[in-house]
């Protein structure tokens, strides 16, 4: 049931307010009705916006909860004065105090991503997307030096996953290989590899997670039996350990803590810049 | 030359600080240092943190710039009472008022990704990465039925990457085909897509912008020729408009603008939940 609304409202996307709202809504225990408002870039569409914000609000009996990040003055005003929910202006709330200390005023400009297609950063992302598609699951032995990570681990430790994401947030071109029956046989890293050691980082999970998953995938298999996950395993965390690279079990993690913490330990520049 | 360094501060991966304090400072004409600041979570941390962004605010003479995002109170009053930077606390400012309106405390709890590992709308995030993965570039036909988008538009108009970041961001089943020159003579749709056209969405781009991104990666080819851009564009949209799919031009747009415009036309319940 839900008893209340939060709206998220930007002239841009709204990804930031609806991320760093969900963020603050995270410290309490309920659970709102969620509504993200995008591209309200204009003062008929915010007009609009707060149509709708008040009508909820009388609906239920409660002032929403509406979280901006507008940039535009025309259209931050209609909603200031218009609607009847707690307003929680983001920009504004940092924006003042930040123009303060750092003397200088800001500039209005509407959204983080606007014109970013044309930039360097974002076709270094598309082309760490490719890398990371063309050297998925192993696919390929190719350009390996070029790759700024290389994940290993066995089969649905999480390795896809993450190198889309590092590839697609941090643009860092990540291939991926599966550590399999042949390796733990000869004991040793998958011979393509073995140049590129320092840009390797293991991905393990907890055989019962781990059987859980493959389990969806292929039922009753040996693949899948929790006897063969616990085998895989060990034998994998061995050969990580005998060959003294870096890895985390991803078990109760989510991607961007993985993520995060691979940064850390292989790009710790890419969190200074 | 950076001149003035800004700090991200969190007990989680620094994500959501990060990405909000950067849209904050996207509002100034600076190119300040970033330095993010992961998992800090214990009261040494703290310390250390402390000392780093000190020392740093010693060696360029000015305040550096703190966004936090802590909830771990004990860790925030460290950095609060020790750190001698302009602290902007993102969650204490909002919390504190919402606390208030909604009559019920925060919790305190640390991180917004704190295992969600478990949870099903991770598990749908994995799933959808997987069904774009194997339906990427018109590689299946296979259980087009399941899925929620499929995207189309001649080659490098921008579809693997809209895919991919609405499966691992929005959890959409996401296919993507190639409009290629057989579906310009016939001029339809791919007939494998003919059934599932409420879930087509086209994507298109400037023949100049296409030319060059071809041209990166087959320099001087026919494929790559403005000439060659300028028909195959074209023919792209006229199918789609007789077809009566809806489409947007990739030009100038972000993966992060595409992919909530396409919620918006094709899953506006995906915006408000």
């Amino acid at each position: 049931m839900h008893s209340r609304t939060v709206f998220f409202v930007s002239d841009g996307t709204g990804i930031t307010a609806e991320t760093f709202g969900n963020a603050i809504l995270a410290q309490f225990e309920m659970k709102p009705r969620h509504v993200r408002l995008p591209f309200v870039d204009t003062v008929d569409k915010a007009h609009q916006a707060v149509r709708q914000i008040n009508h909820t609000g009388d609906a239920e009996g409660k002032k929403p909860i509406v979280f901006t990040t507008l940039v535009n003055m025309e259209v931050l005003k209609v909603i200031q004065s218009g609607c009847k929910g707690m307003l929680l202006d983001m920009f504004g709330t940092f924006v003042r105090p930040l123009e303060q200390e750092l003397g200088i005023k800001s500039h209005h400009r509407v959204g983080r991503f606007s014109d970013v297609s044309g930039s360097q950063e974002y076709s270094n992302r598309i082309e760490a997307i490719n890398f990371s598609l063309a050297h998925d699951d192993g696919q390929s032995h190719s350009d390996l030096a070029g790759a700024d990570v290389i994940l290993v681990g066995v089969s649905r430790s999480g390795k896809t996953p993450t190198s889309l994401y590092l590839a697609m947030q941090c643009g860092l071109k990540t291939a991926n290989y599966p550590l399999i029956p042949e390796d733990f046989e000869r004991r040793q890293l998958p011979p393509a590899l073995e140049p590129h050691r320092k840009k390797i980082f293991g991905l393990t999970i907890q055989p019962e997670r781990l059987s859980k998953i493959r389990n969806e995938r292929r039922p009753e298999s040996r693949y899948a039996s929790l006897e063969n996950c616990r085998t895989e395993v060990s034998e994998a965390e061995a050969m990580m350990r005998r060959a003294g690279i870096r890895w985390l079990s991803t078990t109760t993690k989510s991607i961007e803590e993985i993520a995060t913490t691979i940064l850390q330990e292989l790009w710790p520049e890419r969190l200074r810049y």
